[in-house]
């Protein structure tokens, strides 16, 4: 792989020269293109030690315009970073549409340095790849232009460079350490592996010969300008559009959901359910603190139907809990910091520090809800969207978060009855608005779109609780004991 | 001032609860009211050990509505929150309009406990609540409603409570530690110190017998409606637009200005500019990983009229700095997250991390550049800036970080130039518009604002370098001179 680019290509000074500056005028002209357009454009920056990938970005930052730019290195990562799931590091530095972002090494380098040190082994590589290639992939597909370089160095040229690193003990803190001959070998084994497996279509490699400073960064610089002229020549978006997907049709009309397999009869008398309330309760606090000590942190999703009683069995439970240590996340309309980045942005953004919770009232399954029945989301936009959400929660479960995931199950006559109870309520009155006598005719819709749902994310790491909600009381206590249990499974 | 509040009240568990009912629909509807008319609110809590403050605010939370309402307390700080300027970690948990936030102890914890425990001498007590109430003014001044609560117990109940306190070994993290009756003293002297200084008619401090839980918790609830209530009917809104100030004029039509003062012909050759170029920048590069090793930040402020030249200086400027180290902010239109707070706001969270690097091309002085020559902000609003911005920059200053703001000076017949020039070469073309040819035609409007801002912003700690940029060379070259001088005086 990497002997193919072995060519002992260079460029004399004064070619640099011309080819420069005819470069950076293109480069510019398609940077504004791309920031009008609101592209957003990542350029990962990856190679062997000693092949000069700083002073590439340097270059970059000179031939671009850095406003609307940034340069992001995972050299020295934050608390708060390794406080959260691996990739929030990532996910906070994403470029937003119309910018750029130039990140060392990228969600390569972890991996890469790690199977070359030993520390993992080829399986483990090969999962990280594959979380890659899935992270790419959904990203472009969100119209992200992704750029990846990759800078070779001849075995001869490496050694030499190394050699000159160690005696000058420069003071520029390099992102690796100087590699040995063997190192630079093992790393070429698990370098190939590692571009083999993400080598993708959509997010290809570039490999660029680097023994030669002036042909690098002109290589460099000319594949990103090519990227972005093609990008905003639009022949990616294009083909990308005409990839029909084909729906996975779980249910037909006539067929039952899994939501039928909710018991709606369940109550519980107000006697039994302040007894269960008040041990529930005392449980939970117990429990959250215990949590707090073991720096678990704790993300809960709730989700179901309109006046099922999220919000009540939210309070029921913050109640039990110290103010300090929870969040209650109310999913509204994105901000247009939101709307610039790709949907799972606003999530990750949010993911509470180690020890913390973050309970949502609605959230990312919104994609597969309201916008897939709304037709906010294209088809294969939602139809996507299991999959990048069983990653993201994985993603989360890995990191030691405990994720619990709700749907409050209620039947269409009780939710008329408490539609009509609102209306009646002064104080609840604002609580039901037109959308939501909308919403209830799309019932079928949505029974359809929650059966996918649930047959598509409740996974083993993380499977729904389906909540008997007809009976408030009912409600309220079987999301308490669920989160008693879950959360004691988990610590104990 | 605490004794006037030791009576001894009481409430019992029946009057509670029905005041309770009655308080929490109240509540319910204020704090809708003022979500719609995007108020946002801030509630500290304060008070002495064992007041209640935690079962307080759990209280509100279970009062209130807790989506759009937020806890924060400051108990154990981020290593990201400790490398940048102190009032960072409360910027970053304000509220944003239209939401709630409660803090334990807020800004008033540090300082208060700091002298309680002797770490600092009564005039530094004092300066940190000058600065609080500079803060709380600006907030409110800027919509914000902030509700202080201060806790008090008697003598006799706050022993009691230590001592079951120390007896209990409770779990539950406490804010402060358990007091003994000398600490009490001590810290009530030094409470009452920062109350007086802080008891403003905008933001008076709420004073609450404790000594009895239930009458502490409705009282808290009933301060927190009633000025909910008082914000919402407007009235403090009216009183605040009513409170006219006069301009400070600094110079008449006639006079000269500071930027009279730049010698406008200072020149370079092209080789002289080579020569220095290569040379200041190899410096420039060499201190900036000084400053990162000594974990010192920069923030760099350029401003200058259109055409002036900040982009070009900006750029000689970062081609010699690692891509790693520094940031170029581009202040264009704020997002609709930074609208939804105080306009320093958007500056707050961009303060670098220790050893890092921000450039703003352009910056908050636009407050009192075009919102004022436009008439963005009133008059009363730029005025305060000043005052603001010199209050923001210390604390960057305070917390150690090198702070450098430049005005590229240019006259008006270079400007005419360069606009035709870039008029006539196609890839900059995009650079002239409408706006720069109204911005020319109020030249004077900004000379007048310039002058005023130079005159109340360029203090001892952190003066303006005026840049002579008629000439190109000349002031990219007295900005990478400035920029080396500064930063070896801030480093040796």
């Amino acid at each position: 792989m990497f002997e193919a680019i072995e060519l002992g290509q260079s460029l004399s000074k004064a070619d640099f020269k011309t080819q420069e500056q005819q470069l950076r005028a293109e480069l510019l002209r398609v940077q504004r293109a791309l920031t009008e357009s609101r592209v957003a454009t990542l350029i990962i920056v990856a190679g062997v030690e000693g092949a000069g990938k700083g002073e590439v970005v340097d270059r970059l930052n000179k031939w671009l315009d850095n406003r609307g730019m940034e340069t992001h290195a995972f050299w020295d990562e934050t608390q708060e970073e390794l406080e959260r799931p691996q990739y929030w590091r990532f996910w906070r530095r994403l470029p937003a549409r119309g910018s750029i972002a130039v990140m060392f090494g990228g969600w390569y380098w972890d991996p890469i340095h790690q199977r070359a040190a030993g520390n993992i082994d080829d399986a483990e590589l090969d999962d990280a790849m594959q979380r890659i290639k899935e992270l790419e992939r959904m990203l472009s597909a969100d119209g992200m232009l992704i750029i990846k370089l990759w800078f070779h160095l001849s075995h001869q040229t490496h050694e030499k460079r190394m050699k000159k690193r160690r005696a000058e003990s420069s003071h520029v803190p390099h992102i690796g350490n100087g590699q040995s001959p063997k190192e630079y070998k093992a790393f070429l084994v698990t370098a190939e592996r590692s571009l083999r497996h993400t080598d993708t279509g959509e997010c290809p490699w570039h490999m660029i010969e680097a023994d030669n400073r002036r042909f690098r960064d002109i290589s460099a610089g000319r594949v990103i300008g090519a990227r972005m002229i093609e990008r905003h020549k639009g022949s990616r978006v294009v083909e990308r559009r005409n990839q029909v997907h084909q729906p996975v049709v779980t249910i037909s009309d006539q067929q039952k959901t899994i939501l039928d397999k909710v018991d709606l009869d369940a109550e519980l008398s107000q006697h039994d359910y302040n007894k269960l309330l008040a041990r529930y309760q005392t449980q939970v606090n117990e429990l959250f603190w215990r949590a707090y000590d073991a720096k678990r942190s704790t993300v809960m999703v709730f989700e179901g139907w309109d006046a099922a009683g999220k919000g009540g069995s939210i309070r029921r439970l913050t109640n039990a809990i110290d103010a300090r240590l929870f969040r209650v996340i109310s999913v509204a309309a994105p901000t247009d910091e939101e709307l610039a980045h790709h949907y799972l942005w606003r999530f990750w953004r949010q993911s509470p520090r180690a020890g913390y919770m973050a309970l949502y009232d609605r959230s990312w399954y919104g994609r597969v809800l309201v916008e897939r029945v709304e037709g906010f989301a294209q088809q294969h936009e939602w139809m996507s969207a299991y999959q990048e959400i069983n990653d993201f929660e994985e993603q989360l479960i890995e990191h030691g978060t405990i994720l619990l995931k709700f749907w409050l199950h209620i039947s269409p006559d009780v939710q008329l009855q408490r539609f009509r109870q609102r209306e009646k309520t002064p104080w609840k009155k604002h609580k039901i608005t037109e959308e939501d006598w909308r919403n209830r005719n799309k019932w079928d819709d949505y029974r359809r779109a929650v059966n996918d749902m649930v047959v598509h994310t409740s996974t083993g790491n993380c499977p729904w609780t389906l909540v008997s909600a007809n009976d408030k009381y009912n409600a309220r206590i079987e999301v308490l004991k669920t989160v008693c249990e879950q959360l004691k499974q988990a610590l104990d």
